[in-house]
C-alpha cells in the first residue's frame, strides 16, 4: 500500500513515519511513505502558499493554487504507476486532516488498509481554501474532537493505525495484537514478571494454566472495563450467551449499590 | 509548563515537538518538553524493559520495574523543582497514553492546560504491567477509538494541543485560531486570494466588507456543517435565539426534502 503525504512539513512526516512499525512495514516494501512538498507546486514567485482570509479574521489561509497543482502532478503519477504494474486504474482517495471531518476510528481504518493508493492532506494555519477541497473532492476525516496546529500529526497517526491492518507489516506474532475495538470491547489488563511486585500479586489463575479459564477471566474483565469506561461501545459488541449473562449480572450489581447509597 | 514524557522512544517525541508551534513555545519559554528513557531505570542486566505474558498470548508486556523506578526519579525531580521555583509542591499527574482511557477532547485539553506539571506514559508492545498503572495512579487517556503502535504519537497530538491554550506558546494573531469544538461548531468554509480559482467565485457576502452580515453568514455556514457532518455535537452549542430559528429552519427543510422522497 502507498501513501502519499501532500505537505508544508514533509521532514516532519518522513521522520515521524521512519521509526517502528511504519519504518519496519517501509523495510519490508509491505507499504510505502512519502511526503510531497505543496510548497514547490506554487506559482507565486516568493514561494508564498497562503494568504488572508476573505472576510476578515485571525490566521492564514492556504491557497488553491500549489494544492490544486501537488495533486494533479501526484494523481498522474499515481496513475501512471498503477498502469505500469498492471494494476487497474483508480482515482486515489483524498482524505483532508481537519476537525471538520468524519471521526477516524477502527472502522475506517480497516476500510482504508484495503485501497492501494492513498493520498492525506494537511492543511495548516488558519485551513485551507474551500473550493480546493471542492475540486479534489476530499473526504474529510478528524482523528478526535480537539484542536492541532497542523494535518501533520493526524497524517501520521492514520498511517500508523492503517499501516498495521496492511499485510505484510507487523509480525505473526504482533498480528493476533490487534483486539482492542475488534469487538467493540475494551482490552483485559496485562500483567509479567515478577509473580510479586511491591507486594503486588498477579491475578492466580493467570499463572493456572488452564486455558479455558484464563480466556474467561479476560472476556469477563474486558466487558467489566468496557462498562465501567466506555459503556458507548458495549451495544456493538459480539457477546455470547454466557458474556450477555455476565453482563446483566454487572449492570443488576450496580443498580443495587445505587439502591443501598440512597 | 512543563510536559515529561516517559517513553522508549524519546528521540521520537523530540524530534516530533521540535517543529510548528510546540518548538516555538519551547524557544519562547512557553513551554518545556522532556523526554525520559524508560530503559534508562531496568534493573535487567541487558537492559530488558519487557516480558512475555502471565495467561499467555502474543506480544510481550512492559514490566512495572523500569516504569516505577523512572516515575519515582522524575516525581523526586518535579517535586525538587516545585520547591526550588518556590511554587506549591503538588504530585503531577500521570497520563497514560491507552485506547482503554478517557477520550481526550478540547474540555480535556482545557483542563490539562492549568497544569504546571504533566507526565505522559507511553505504552508500546502488548501493554504494561497493570500494576505499574496502579501504583503510578495514571489517568487513562485516549486520542480516539483505534488501535496504534505505541504511546507517542498520542502524546506528541496532546503535547501540541494542549500547548496551544498555555499563555505565550501562540502568538496573539493565531490564538483567536482556537475556534472548532471552542462554541461546539465545526469551523465555516475558508477563502483566500484569487476571487475566481478556475471558476469558482468566494462567496459574495466575504467580499462585501459588511462585518456583521459576514460573521452571521459565517456562523450559519458553521451551524449547518455542524448539523450535516457531526449533529452529535449541536446539544452543547450555544446558539442565540436567531441562530436556534435558523438551525430549527434547517431541521424543516431536511423534513420536507424526506417527504418528497417518500
Amino acid at each position: 500500500m502507498n501513501f502519499y503525504v501532500m505537505t508544508l512539513f514533509p521532514e516532519m512526516i518522513m521522520q515521524g513515519v521512519s521509526t517502528s512499525v511504519t519504518g519496519r512495514g517501509m523495510a519490508r516494501g509491505a507499504i510505502s511513505v512519502e511526503a510531497v512538498n505543496i510548497r514547490d507546486y506554487t506559482n507565486e514567485k516568493h514561494g508564498h502558499v497562503d494568504d488572508a482570509p476573505y472576510g476578515g479574521g485571525a490566521g492564514m489561509v492556504m491557497q488553491a493554487q500549489p494544492i490544486c497543482d501537488c495533486y494533479r502532478a501526484l494523481e498522474k503519477r499515481i496513475l501512471e504507476g498503477q498502469q505500469a504494474e498492471g494494476r487497474e486504474q483508480k482515482k486515489p482517495r483524498v482524505l483532508y486532516m481537519t476537525p471538520q471531518g468524519r471521526v477516524f476510528d477502527q472502522k475506517l481504518a480497516e476500510e482504508l488498509a484495503k485501497e492501494e493508493d492513498l493520498i492525506l492532506l494537511c492543511g495548516h494555519y488558519e485551513g485551507v481554501d474551500e473550493r480546493a477541497l471542492e475540486i479534489l473532492q476530499t473526504e474529510n476525516v478528524s482523528i478526535g474532537d480537539y484542536v492541532l496546529t497542523g494535518g501533520e500529526l493526524p497524517a501520521m497517526v492514520m498511517i500508523d493505525c492503517i499501516s498495521r491492518l496492511v499485510p505484510g507489516v507487523l509480525g505473526k506474532e504482533e498480528s493476533a495484537d490487534i483486539e482492542t475495538f475488534h469487538d467493540s470491547l475494551l482490552e483485559y489488563p496485562q500483567y509479567t514478571r515478577p509473580e510479586i511486585y511491591e507486594g503486588r500479586r498477579v491475578p492466580e489463575i493467570l499463572l493456572s494454566g488452564h486455558h479455558a479459564n484464563v480466556e474467561k477471566w479476560r472476556r469477563e474483565q474486558s466487558i467489566a472495563r468496557t462498562l465501567a469506561f466506555r459503556p458507548d461501545l458495549l451495544p456493538e459488541a459480539n457477546l455470547n450467551k454466557k458474556e450477555q449473562k455476565y453482563l446483566e449480572s454487572l449492570l443488576a450489581e450496580a443498580e443495587e449499590r445505587k439502591k443501598e447509597c440512597n
